[in-house]
């Protein structure tokens, strides 16, 4: 396996100028690993952001089509990554081989959509409105937009996701497609995946001819903040905590140039079955309901953390067959001890509300996390109690019987914004409940039927945000390709002559792609 | 005339709970006109905005068809609103009667261009990725989306455009273009003229059938912090001056569920005046240049507030030109007395600033503002001094002559975010000069070129946005039909039947619209 330095990357270079060494944990025993990671200093983690600030103007120059070949080169590079890695992954992260081989090619993948992303050429929005030069009482000028970089992006990695949600995850992915130099901020659950992973898009960016500060990656506790601070940086991508994400937000927001913050942050992604489904077809419903909710040790952002039927015989027992096999599962490894220790609390929270009765699970305990299995009164979250409102990161869900359909509402009501909703259910189910899409639009970013929330394709139709606090912005989306929308801002020119125009805007349409002329969308040369 | 009463508009309802009683003005004499105006309380703050949060379900389930008739039926309301509402407003504003009705013209016009997108249907942002049920090793699930509107908008009008940046202009279009209802936040500047565009929009509610509360309107000093944290609010649109849209940014930010805010604040335009242009046609442009700093009191967004120049005898001469012109230019009588202190303020630490020379315009006294010509050090802008950076709102420009090209990007390179940035040129200038548009897109929203800045053409090209302080978030416009997309939010469907779906989205393509269909633009049936 090739060395893991640990050093900063800052401009193409490797840089450890600091003293404060990290180690990364073995997430099964909790040993260190043998690689030390140089916390980047204040002065590192200006250098990064200048790095990418120097990069922008040559990398939003280049072409589209180059941004596409390099953004391939990186999905090359990840998929070349031996078994090795593979094993360092799982050792860092405690998940499961397949699974990171199925990540990395899901976060190679996702590089190659946003390359044809940049191929098909809507992402330039370009907007043509010519000139109408006999216009009374005024003429009107030729106006030409398309869409530009932001500038620099500063992107935090997530715990959970160490190859899709991290250093060449899918903010990384659209800041790159946007035109946007990116600073990575490693998470301290996997440095040295990181590290293979920094390294294979700097031999990307090297072979491809990208500017030397086209990506960046920063170690170290507390750094974040003072890249978050940093007058080069334009836009930050954030997946994590709720107070994490807040922070962040916060500190966007009191710089003297405020910049936005597309933070993906809390959400507990309720999940309805209704009376027709229960009557149909409680058992598989329960069983494919329990593998979504500790499928990798329930550690995703739409993990099932909320489960709403009406009060029946048939959801009475439906909750009992859950509970069995909710009891049923073995316990699981959690990322790292943070992750665990915060399960630990969330479920000690459960536990000790008296609105909320525990129905199955072994007491948590030990190094692994156990699942489980609770019941809270309606009245929670028609009151909108904070228990009820608050992800529990781990392999457990509350189920909640309501009365009636008026209920139901009330209750779907009460609960904040999240990143998806599910409803289980049979044609029947949805003509009586056929309110609840209109009402669950207002509340989530995705809305699936007769599915379950975990799995998050990558697609152009995909969205995968939400209202506060789902994210901190309910106009994005950190999964997919319209995720790059969200670092990119628009630029008219009025009267410009051709030759002087993007090319996305020339008369010939030398892209060949598809523009709003004159009030209709059109291929055609002009 | 019809009555002015003086009362908050509060879901179809007038009310006038309240004992602050406010006057309009007439900005030329100074006189409080006879209309009284009752502040909002707490209480009907709140109701405007449950109001808002009221309609929003039925608003926003309308079709966009039926949206469009209402703007529509606003548009032709405004149309036929009489001399006499000429005449109030040309009273409470000082601007001249052509001028209002220009802007009566504009601000239908606007509306019904909204009409038109929302019958473009590509605001709807449909995307569809079909089932893959037999892909390896997962299959894809049926994913579809089309965008909403987010929910109850806060508009505040702008005091130096009483129609199309007011009641019933750009924001208040868009917002409910997108299905979103609004509380619009009356101008202290022209709450007659508010008072009689809300009437006019409220008939057309009424007309179209729609939903009591999809229009508000609420007057008093101090109500719009109530508004901007009230929890059904979901997004801000706003026009005005650095400090109150910071504010309103600082407020929106700090709120339990932060909204965005789309601030367009302050801006000075830059205008580079190159040496062939002045070789060939100094005299022209001098002439033009100077009609556009004077235009409409100086009191425009997009005014020309800095203009720059190589050293050259052709330079130095063009200067003495354009300070005859401006110091020929009559007095004007500006929006209210509170513009023309601050235009005095403006003018005043200009002269009092030691790298500054005042090279036209007599002294600054009276009750109407005179036109200023000022001679600034190129140093203050190659080291981003305040003092150049700061908008004066009102008929002045400062000269700012740098020794060459080098110097001339350094000052361009310390210019803070701009709406406008304007090129006056000859082709071999754009030759010697071509660096110049990628730098000034970095800087501006739209960039000109032999054009001026005042006069922003409102169609689907237009960015009258850019990066702060000119807006708050250069991702958006509040000119031109991008507009729409700042209040409107992605939500995706999985696996849902045909018949549930919204119809942007269903299988036959009811509506005709053009949508992204397996990463393919494409406006068939499925």
């Amino acid at each position: 396996m090739p060395q893991v330095l640990g050093h900063n990357y800052i401009g193409g270079q490797r840089s450890a100028a600091g003293t404060v060494i990290l180690h990364s944990i073995d997430a099964s025993t909790g040993e260190a690993l043998p690689h030390g990671f140089y916390q980047a200093t204040a002065e590192e983690v200006d250098a990064a952001a200048n790095a990418a600030a120097a990069a922008y103007p040559a990398y939003r120059a280049l072409s589209a089509q180059r941004r596409a070949q390099f953004l391939e080169a990186v999905a090359d590079e990840l998929d070349a990554l031996d078994d090795e890695f593979i094993a360092l992954v799982c050792r860092e992260t405690a998940l499961p081989t397949a699974r990171i081989q199925g990540e990395r090619k899901r976060t190679s993948g996702q590089m190659r959509l946003f390359a044809e992303v940049l191929r098909r050429g809507d992402f330039y929005g370009a907007r043509i409105d010519r000139a109408l030069p006999e216009r009374q009482p005024l003429p009107r000028p030729d106006l030409r937009q398309y869409r530009i970089g932001l500038g620099p992006v500063a992107v935090f990695g997530a715990s959970n996701f160490p190859l899709a949600f991290s250093t060449a995850g899918g903010d990384t992915a659209a800041a790159l497609a946007a035109g946007c130099p990116v600073v990575f901020k490693a998470h301290s659950g996997h440095m040295a995946t990181a590290e293979r992973v920094a390294d294979a898009i700097v031999r990307a960016a090297q072979a491809s001819g990208m500017p030397a500060g086209v990506f960046n990656m920063i170690f170290g506790g507390g750094v974040g903040e003072a890249l978050v601070k940093h007058p080069a940086i334009q836009a930050v991508g954030f997946t994590g905590s709720l107070k994490g994400g807040r922070a962040l937000c916060d500190m966007a927001a009191a710089r003297p140039q405020p910049i936005p913050v597309f933070a993906e942050m809390s959400s507990i992604n309720p999940v309805i079955v209704l009376p027709q489904a229960l009557q149909a077809r409680a058992q598989t419903i329960a069983r494919d309901l329990t593998a979504s909710v500790v499928q990798g040790c329930g550690q995703f952002c739409t993990n099932p953390g909320l489960v709403i039927g009406i009060r029946s015989p048939q959801f009475a027992a439906f909750t009992e067959q859950v509970a069995r096999l909710i009891g049923d599962q073995p316990a699981q490894t959690m990322l790292n001890a943070g992750t665990l220790g915060s399960y630990g609390k969330g479920v000690q929270k459960l536990l000790a509300h008296p609105g909320i009765e525990h129905l199955a699970g072994a007491p948590q305990a030990g190094n692994q996390a156990r699942p489980q299995l609770f019941k809270a009164d309606a009245r929670l979250l028609v009151e909108g109690d904070e228990v009820l409102q608050e992800e529990v990161f781990g392999p457990t869900t509350v189920f909640v019987e309501v009365a009636d359909q008026a209920q139901l509402n009330a209750a779907l009501h009460g609960l904040r914004g999240q990143l998806t909703a599910t409803l289980i259910g049979e044609p029947a189910d949805f003509v009586q409940f056929g309110e609840l899409t209109a009402l669950l639009e207002q509340k989530v970013g995705r809305i699936l039927l007769n599915g379950y929330p975990t799995g998050v394709e990558v697609c152009d139709a995909m969205v995968h945000g939400g209202p506060y606090p789902a994210t901190s912005d309910a106009r994005g989306t950190s999964v997919g390709t319209l995720a790059i929308e969200r670092f990119l801002r628009p630029v008219c020119f009025q009267n410009y002559p051709d030759n002087l125009l993007p090319d996305a805007l020339k008369n010939a349409n030398p892209l060949r792609i598809q523009r709003l002329v004159d009030g209709r969308p059109s291929r055609d040369s002009l």
